[in-house]
């Protein structure tokens, strides 16, 4: 196989070049995720499919924030992000500004991810809850949908930050025509 | 929305269960991973798309070990595991044993990963490298193929975990129906 290629050779963009580009109509809502790690690589994720911004809500940590930063490398300064308190006020501000709201948690009428696909005229806002907790009921009734990632193991969910990594991912394939 | 699942309502497998359940034919090889953080969440990601095993290459840590444990909760006794010092020793294993070999890696030649539809005939091994340096040039040249995850950002690659995530999950959707 060929010649591994160099960070410069990758055409990455600059944090001014970013912030002026077209995004995914995606926002990311963080609800009382307690680990500066996986905030971190929120960040890093949102960065690398270029989604709107990141709502910060309850115990979870903002930048500037050294350990954030371990995982983020940088992406918390090219990706928008905003704190809230309380994840329903974001979510309420989302429902007003036109955004559908889909809870990422195991629900009784929850929807498998490769069972959902994207309307290219939509906004979409994903909503990640604690590590331990997932999203709370308040939250996921205020929602417009839930989806679920499906599993065929022996533990019942995933890492936080790999589920908005699956989470991003598919709809970056289904909606990355708006980036061009 | 609905109300939320508890997770005995969730009917994930015992341990028992997990190993004489079938597999996906896919193998992933962790070269130089330094993160034990990361190599939990391997080992978690892989539980829940049921992977054959997990090649610990390196530097990689191998369980039993509390950092593993800490964010594979438990995964890293449900999924089979080796040890190699080198990880070209393990894809020469592997290639013997009729695995195509896949690096992750950014190369002259790479395919993006939403370009790429695998066979339902075929065994995979995907190899992940080290956080900084991502996967070395001799291992990609010992290998088939190379895939690259395509992004839009500012940074030159997502954090390692997620990178499995994206990577298993894309290869679960695609492969899945040998699990029923």
């Amino acid at each position: 196989m060929g010649r591994k290629l160099q960070n410069s050779e990758l055409n990455r963009l600059s944090i001014e070049e970013f912030k002026q580009s077209p995004k995914l109509p995606v926002i990311i809502v963080l609800d009382n995720v307690r680990s500066q790690h996986n905030i971190g690589a929120a960040f890093r994720t949102s960065d690398a499919f270029r989604i709107e911004s990141i709502f910060l809500c309850g115990i979870s940590s903002t930048p500037p924030n050294s350990e954030i930063h371990k995982s983020a490398l940088g992406a918390e300064d090219s990706v928008d992000w905003q704190y809230f308190e309380n994840a329903v006020d974001a979510i309420n501000i989302l429902k007003k500004n036109g955004y559908k709201i889909i809870s990422i948690e195991q629900t009784e009428d929850s929807i498998m991810l490769n069972n959902f696909l994207p309307d290219n005229d939509k906004k979409y806002a994903f909503v990640f809850g604690n590590e331990v907790r997932g999203v709370s009921q308040p939250v996921v009734d205020a929602s417009d949908l839930c989806i679920e990632i499906p599993q065929e193991g022996t533990k019942h969910s995933l890492n936080v930050s790999v589920s908005i990594g699956i989470v991003l991912w598919e709809f970056y394939k289904n909606l990355k025509s708006v980036l061009s």
